[in-house]
């Protein structure tokens, strides 16, 4: 007797659901319906502001497999068409069709959520006009290739200094505008504590992007043919020709939480480590991953969360394994995220010095400066290292890095020495690869780990 | 009452040693003599290809701290003096002055042995003629550079395909030389796989290097002048200007084993975890480090012998904090080793496929190819990950890397799974950092992972 899976949303975590599941289960045991309301799958929104940098050629490059592609391996996909209703106790969901208008019911057996998160779009004037762009998706990074194909002028203005701002500040700069960065936060990258945040600052300024901290935007200015033609703030106006939000997004769970489904702190949905939505209305026959979940924060003992694309993947082979009869968990995550910004790597995992005291906390910290390779292998590069321990027992609690080429990937070490629970003590004996273009024969983060040993002995 | 510490060999590990228990006792507790029968001290050995390519401009470079920069920090240093006997039941040390001859007993509280490794030389014909140069020291470094400058043929041949011999053939292909490597094993690069290493042989016939595997070198043959003209094997000869050794190395202990300390199977020093050289004869009074001892591997669950000059300092720290009065143990290595030649990056950890057999482990491999960067961004280089894991259990054993930028450090995220114990399935979960400049969304060790978390289930 065949069963109906139904997943909602056509991105990373939905189709990689979808497509797990298919290995497992042939189309006469499983049948898969899954319904995308845009007009893109398994796309990369991460290589956006790299496609808008010109770095990408194509925007099809940033597409992992097409609708069709996945037509091919079985998946019943419905593109332009939204759900606009769960029904958990009947098992079914009701979608629109975008085009005709059409709408019905569609019965599932499984039901796996996968709505992703929407771009924070704060209700300031201006805020929608002509030259205001987010890019979240593969037709907002089309929208802004559009607006500066036509646009003579010069000057952009990015909002927010997250990864996604200054990514996008990178991309415009290498277009050839002048940027002007207008960040709410004291230092750009909220995720790092504000020393670590404060090199960031100044190595975006000495790229030549103006950096504008510790200030809140009040309205999109427009002129007279209604597009925007600066960004105001309480003291300032900022000329912009162009707009970018990058502002941070939230999960998309109007849907879910109109069904009843139960959502976390931070708006998204709660699941067991199955990836199964929690509680009695799911009844166990809902699972959700992707940007729309919170996550287990396993450092920080609680949920977050993380949107990103990486996280969605993994919940989408977790999920496609138990629906297709398998055996998968996702344990958590750590908080690993790296950027790039020119040459600039900025990288963290686990907790910073504020999420430690919110979680009841007490640690040490170090900062160390150290290079990427042998100090006198050519294109040894700097980079600074902070490392958080725990008071006491030295467990390693969180690492960040600002540096150059070859800093951005180390934090990995970290990231995997948080999940094994290591002190940093034991950390300062680990084999990491030695060899004079990689790295010091003292690897910065061992360097780091030593300087945390001797501050948790200390304190 | 002041106690002397006395350290043998004047490189990574010994004044590591030194200049650590000096942080942790002021000159009026503990007494510290150091002597080395060179004229060098803390200098990057691992560095030397690179100053003989011409990427570091001198020799200087590669010394981390002079003599007269020990002294400074009341390290009582005697250079170019050789340690000739050690005699533990009078607790002393004899010493040559190898200028003046000059020879005379130093007694000892604590010893520190670092005599580290000395090249493999095997007894063939004309192994001795000039013309032909290891490259272990600076002085060997030196020489050979004296011979490129003095020669005018541009014909070279390196003996050996280990990590020294490509790093030297690297070097003098970027010299301008013609290079033949000659090789005794099937595949260049004997501590991969039979399968990873023919990778690395492709890639040096690509660059230009002419490799000549599975050869036995019978004898260097010289020229009237009595310099070195070719190299010989049973089926060929090998014209050549200048002939490098790149054989491996092997523990200099013949002083420790003349005294009657102990020496594993690979002829190293055997100690225990605080790096105390183990039994009566030492009496609880001597430590070794570096090149010269054997260590533990913490996947294989036994002594090694692994010269790398990360190591060598490691073990230093932990003895200068023992001998200073501190606490330190080395807990092993898991064989971390990484080596890049022109754009070609190798790297390994863990166990092969031949030392698991040798330990009693029965293991799954898989080889995946994945590239460095999402594949959309500009950049994106292919590499080839293996991984073993243990049937049954899934716990990870080794990993093998070959790739071109942005590969090879990537090892690290297997040596501190390998550390942790971690199964191939529980690092599928490992949170590490992604971003298209970095990784496509599945990191490569992950993609790994995943293959083999399967290999094990269909085991």
């Amino acid at each position: 007797m065949s069963e109906r899976l139904v997943v909602i949303g056509g991105d990373a975590a939905g189709m990689s659901a979808a497509s797990q599941a298919r290995r497992l289960k042939k189309p006469a045991e499983l049948e898969i319906v899954a319904f995308e309301r845009g007009s893109f799958t398994s796309y990369s929104a991460c290589g956006i502001p790299y496609w808008v940098s010109g770095a990408v050629p194509e925007r099809d490059d940033l597409i992992a497999r097409t609708p069709e592609e996945h037509r091919a391996r079985d998946i019943d996909l419905r593109m332009r068409t939204e759900v606009t209703e769960i029904d958990p106790a009947g098992r079914r969901v009701r979608a629109r069709d975008l085009d005709s208008g059409a709408e019905g019911w569609t019965a599932y057996d499984k039901l796996v959520i996968a709505t992703g998160a929407r771009p924070l779009r704060p209700p300031l004037p201006g805020i929608d006009a002509p030259g205001v762009h987010g890019v979240q998706n593969l037709g907002d990074g089309q929208a802004l290739l559009d607006t500066l194909e036509a646009t003579e002028g010069r000057r952009a203005v990015v909002v927010g200094a997250g990864y996604i701002g200054l990514e996008m500040a990178e991309a415009l700069l290498r277009r050839g505008y002048e940027v002007t960065v207008v960040n709410r936060g004291e230092q750009p990258m909220s995720t790092l504590d504000p020393d670590m945040g404060r090199l960031v600052d100044a190595a975006m300024s000495g790229m030549g992007v103006t950096m504008v901290n510790d200030t809140e935007v009040t309205a999109v200015l427009t002129g007279d043919d209604g597009r925007a033609r600066a960004v105001a703030t309480k003291d300032a106006e900022f000329p912009a020709d162009v707009v970018v939000l990058g502002i941070g997004v939230e999960p998309e769970t109007e849907l879910a939480r109109a069904a009843g489904l139960p959502v976390g702190e931070h708006g998204g949905l709660l699941t067991d480590l199955s990836m199964r939505v929690r509680g009695p209305v799911a009844d166990g026959a809902i699972w959700a991953g992707g940007d729309c979940v919170e996550v287990l924060d396993l450092v920080w003992g609680r949920e977050r969360h993380i949107a990103l694309g990486t996280h969605a993947n993994k919940h989408g082979q977790v999920i496609g394994a138990n629906v297709g009869g398998g055996y998968a968990t996702f344990p958590g995550v750590v908080g690993t995220a790296v950027s790039k910004v020119c040459d600039l790597e900025i990288a963290r995992t686990g907790l910073r010095e504020k999420d430690a005291r919110a979680a009841g906390l007490q640690y040490v910290t170090v900062t160390i400066e150290s290079t990427s390779r042998a100090g006198y292998y050519p294109g040894a590069a700097p980079m600074t290292v902070k490392m958080l321990a725990e008071r006491r027992t030295g467990r390693l609690l969180g690492t960040q890095i600002v540096g150059r080429e070859g800093a951005g990937k180390r934090v990995d070490v970290a990231a995997v020495a948080l999940t094994a629970g290591m002190t940093v003590e034991q950390m300062t004996a680990l084999d990491l690869g030695y060899a004079p273009p990689y790295s010091p024969v003292w690897d910065p983060v061992l360097v780091a780990a030593r300087k945390a040993t001797a501050a948790v002995r200390a304190a």
